[in-house]
């Protein structure tokens, strides 16, 4: 058996790399030969830029977001109205709503859903955080941000229940027909509820 | 227009993952979220690596393979037959004939491919080496494992006229029909690439 062309150096890099989302065993190599090729301008500085955040980047610990600061920018811009809270399932779909420019006011992150089948429980969850500040001043209403699954709907009956004792209206995402979608394409379920919950023109 | 939820440690580490191939913004982003949660396991590690290899890694001054020892562990080799030379493109080739077990010899990477469009000439290739490593005692054979474009054709006729002096013979990767490919999705090029070189069964 010859010997691996490949260094225990690069097999470490690329097998690290090869975790990540969205890459598997080849394209961590392709990665790794690109990097190789661009050491200064990209290879160091993104060396650089993972312990800088693994050290400074921690979870707000208001409302749940990823920031160097705590409260997050989020959670620390005054002009965001206060009386709306937005709850999500996790960071990325509050980069998402915020991407989109679909909320304006602030933000509460789950870190999960209610999933019995998975053993997550509400204790698993940031719940009690989200009662206390339901309670707080100002907020008028909870939208529930959450998937349109079965773990999502579990959730969201969950959290109604136990913001009832809070003085704020709970809402959740419409369901229908996305912007742009063709309805042969899409699912009997997304069909009917669109059906069901038609609006006037 | 209100804060970014992004700070900007996290955006420029964002940015860096999205410049490399196979990542895009939200592909990076999605990196960076699993990436946080792993920091211990993934993200601390990967940086440590990544900073190892930018320090470590060199091109082989024999053949141009990357390694952290040079000459790297396959001209290291000895039980490797130093009697074939394959010639390829990149080090991503190199590593793509070893996974096969293509070739039990050693290589030599050229850096790239003679392209008069791209301005790429003979200077900015490893064509000296090659012709060097080719009048060298024992070397017998030089394959030109060089893809089968037209680029890769002005380099190999290139390649063949100038080691016309070594004592070697030049050869070339066989065209054909790819093992497993169906003829139906087969370009014509192909087909009749595969008609003219038909063998004996």
């Amino acid at each position: 058996m010859p010997a691996s062309p490949i260094g225990p150096e690069l097999q470490r890099l690329i097998d690290l790399l090869a975790k990540m989302p969205g890459l598997g065993p080849r394209s961590a190599k392709r990665a790794v030969l690109y990097l190789l090729k661009k050491r200064e301008p990209v290879m160091r500085p993104l060396a650089f830029a993972l312990d800088d955040v693994a050290s400074k980047v921690t979870a707000c610990s208001v409302c749940g977001n990823w920031d160097s600061i705590d409260p997050c920018a989020v959670c620390a811009d005054v002009t965001r109205p206060q009386s709306v809270l937005c709850v999500v399932q996790d960071v990325a779909d509050l980069w998402a709503l915020e991407r989109a420019g679909a909320h304006k006011g602030r933000y509460h992150v789950l870190g999960g859903l209610l999933s019995p089948l998975d053993g997550i429980g509400p204790d698993d969850l940031n719940i009690g955080g989200l009662v206390m500040r339901a309670g707080e001043e100002g907020v008028t209403e909870i939208v529930l941000a959450l998937a349109a699954t079965v773990d999502g709907q579990t959730t969201a009956h969950y959290l109604t229940e136990h913001l009832e004792g809070a003085n704020v209206s709970v809402t959740r995402l419409s369901q229908g027909v996305p912007v742009g979608g063709e309805l042969d394409y899409l699912d009997e379920g997304t069909l009917s509820a669109a059906m069901k919950t038609r609006r006037p023109v």
